[in-house]
């Protein structure tokens, strides 16, 4: 379970007799591999090409299978070629653009181009807000990313980071049925970012920022919410915040306290840190300690600060705690991990109150592996989808768009995070919640069309909403 | 045939008495509409709704047909609503973004999104060309606008545009198979639009500059050429040369001339016309006279000229020809229209030499109507779908980005442009030609192949291809 399986097809010459395949399948056995489908490609009277399938680990066992296999003998085995199924599934990309109608005469061109759209056009300038209905804009979302913070490998750069990119895009699709597209930037000026996006804003109904790096995300995010009219979201900020506070929700429900009255340190500084403490605050939470590297964060400290921790201290740690990730654990109700791997120890954990609850969300690997805390943290969950308990952006960012777009919403505001994720602890209910269920599946799809709905209500009530969905 | 038809659907509630559908559509047809399909949505027992398809050929006829309907009373026949079939094809928008790949199972998530994807990334940041293996990039061309010059519409913004860019992204897509995305630019400003384009170029395998009016759209486009290691074509501009080159090469087969030995004037000094001049001299012509509003353009002239025009005059009209269009016009053997309707008349044809060429192609009405000149000219063509010998942009752009992509080319260069022509002209073998067949259409898909082709092998031959489609 701990380890994600990948499956590499191996392209075999095998020699055309009794045991060869065997053999194969021995020696990949022996490195670790489980078998998938086995095909034969090609054939002729000495020797037969097949391609195995197989499960593996980690990428060294791939090479220690050709090693081995290779070690039999050219006569018996030869290795032609070893495909990855990821980068097989990454071959061109993982989108592309569908025309919505055929065109197949002359009379489709001239309806769907030239002279037909001309009458479209005219009637969008008169009427600006027919975009809505007659272009793909409203439904259209801009993925952007400077390529400083894609996932857990840091600053690798826009293009290298595209696959993170095109692979949102296919979860705003399945999800959300939204249409998104990358937008890599070149640039990692703050001002150059702002100004390009608002640029090219009107190809879009929202703005998803995605894996740009604090504390940079803060200024860009905040300054297009000031100048666009449209939806424009941080997703490592909020999303990770909302499906955070969605989880804590339903797991306090289990364990029996209500917000208002725990204790929660929240490891972790960045986009994530700070958006969770913010929402825990909205939600009713009062006792919240925050640390970075430098250890806990407290109105007056002079090392390591910048402006969004400066702010949060003034609105966390009331009772001016100081010291290290330990000091600040102790005796608390939450622990929220935004952090690094292996970061938190089985004996910090320890030191928690009763009925702990232990959120070790760093990805790929996280804070604290759950297997060295399940006896002594009461409910724990991460951000893998290998655990139970995953604490999964996907659940709240298509549904959040959804309900944003459909409502005509001219921003994304706290409420509208708020119901975001009301919708998701709700989407469980409260009969069925259990330590090890306080999160709903993203393929449960209630959880997209309920936290759509609840958004584009939230937007209503609090006045961003052009139109009404439910009228 | 001179006139678009138009379907029209209108949705009736027609009395369920004997002859009150026949009455509606006697009606229709006095206002001139041509009956369509007919269709029960919903019947009573004292009401039928039908839904009637119309078609008509102008927004007065549709109007008249209402006034006419209701006019018979409403107990008898109620117009529920009409709906132009235009504007049906084109809600929501006529392109959407769809996965390649399906999003069923976590196993799925966790390849196309994490942890999976980590390793496609990481493999790109070591091997950035990897991109054109694992991402949409390579496939993918902006369709950028500031909306300044969309179609004959003139400057209505780049929101008022989308459904031409999106009509365009169709195209790309239906005969080059690209993957094309509008960009729409909310700034007018040269510096502004290049940089920005700089900023998001990494998005794109290739940019298509679309409807920006000139003389922007001429700056732009060589900053963006200069500094970009992409694809940059301004269609206007050279699709629109291309594809009239094209239909001259084969125009002069029929009348037996050669591109060396004709005298040509173009009327219009805007983006199409500078580039089908350039592009006239390097296929080899040698008189050629540019016309704009002011009459011809000669070295030395001081009213109503730009950099373009200034070095226009250095090419062209070297004769030192002065005067109106109509003196141009004296004795050419080609006419090539890219201003506006009805600027020349049958007289000023009739002054023009023997097996005159009259290419008429202002959109969507031709310089002067073909009808009026069959007898006078030998050739006409005019960029309509609803006449013969339709100048078409479709012809180049899909096969022309699909070669320079295939072929990893880093520009489009002339020889690229050039290659492009002759593959158009040559799709129809010279036995076939004649005065009504001297462009090949759009549905014949062998044009789109061999233009893809003949460019790849021009991108090759000139060194800017950085892989080779054919070996």
């Amino acid at each position: 379970m701990r380890i994600v399986e990948n499956l590499v097809t191996f392209r075999l010459r095998l020699k055309n007799s009794p045991g060869t395949l065997g053999k194969a399948l021995t020696t990949i056995g022996k490195s670790g591999g489980s078998m998938g489908n086995i095909q034969i490609i090609k054939a002729d009277k000495d020797f037969k090409i097949r391609d195995l399938a197989v499960y593996v680990s980690t990428d060294e066992q791939v090479k220690e299978i050709v090693n081995t296999l290779s070690a039999l003998g050219k006569d018996h085995v030869e290795v032609i070629s070893v495909k990855d199924k990821v980068f097989e599934l990454h071959e061109k990309g993982k989108i592309s653009i569908s025309n919505r109608i055929g065109i197949t005469t002359f009379e489709d061109l001239s309806r769907v181009y030239t002279p037909g759209v001309a009458k479209v056009c005219k009637a969008i300038q008169k009427r600006p807000e027919l975009a809505r209905e007659y272009t793909i804009i409203k439904n259209t979302v801009a993925v952007v990313t400077d390529g400083t913070a894609i996932l857990g490998l840091g600053d690798i750069g826009p293009v290298a980071g595209m696959p993170v990119m095109e692979g949102k895009a296919m979860l705003f699709k399945a999800f959300g049925n939204i249409d998104a597209f990358p937008i890599l930037l070149n640039t990692r000026d703050t001002d150059e970012i702002v100004k390009t996006m608002v640029n090219i804003s009107s190809t879009f109904g929202g703005i998803n920022l995605e894996d740009i790096s604090a504390p940079r995300c803060f200024e860009i995010e905040r300054r297009l919410k000031e100048i666009l009219p449209v939806p424009v979201f941080h997703d490592d900020q909020h999303g990770t915040a909302v499906v955070c506070l969605a989880g804590l929700l339903n797991a306090l429900k289990v364990v029996n306290k209500t917000i208002e009255n725990i204790s929660a340190v929240i490891s972790g500084a960045g986009a994530a840190g700070i958006s969770i403490a913010h929402m825990l605050i909205h939600a009713g939470a009062k006792d919240i300690v925050v640390c970075d590297t430098s250890g806990i964060i407290y109105k007056g400290r002079t090392t390591n600060m910048n402006l969004e921790k400066e702010a949060l201290a003034q609105i966390t740690n009331q009772k001016n705690e100081r010291g290290t990730i330990a000091d600040a654990m102790v005796g608390k109700d939450v622990f929220i991990g935004v952090s690094g791997p292996n970061s938190i120890t089985r004996d910090m954990v320890k030191t928690m109150q009763k009925d702990s609850i232990v959120f070790a969300m760093a990805n790929p690997n996280p804070e604290i592996e759950p297997d060295l805390i399940e006896d002594i943290a009461r409910i724990v969950a991460t951000g893998r989808s290998d655990y139970h308990n995953q604490i999964n952006n996907v659940l709240c960012f298509p549904g959040l768009f959804r309900g944003a777009l459909d409502s005509g919403a001219t921003t994304i505001n706290d409420t509208m995070n708020m119901a975001a994720a009301y919708a998701i602890a709700h989407a469980i209910e409260e009969e069925h919640l259990s330590e090890d269920y306080i999160i709903p599946s993203v393929f449960n799809e209630k959880v997209h069309k309920n936290v759509a709905r609840a958004v584009a209500d939230a937007a209503m009530k609090t006045g961003v909403a052009r139109r009404n969905i439910f009228s």
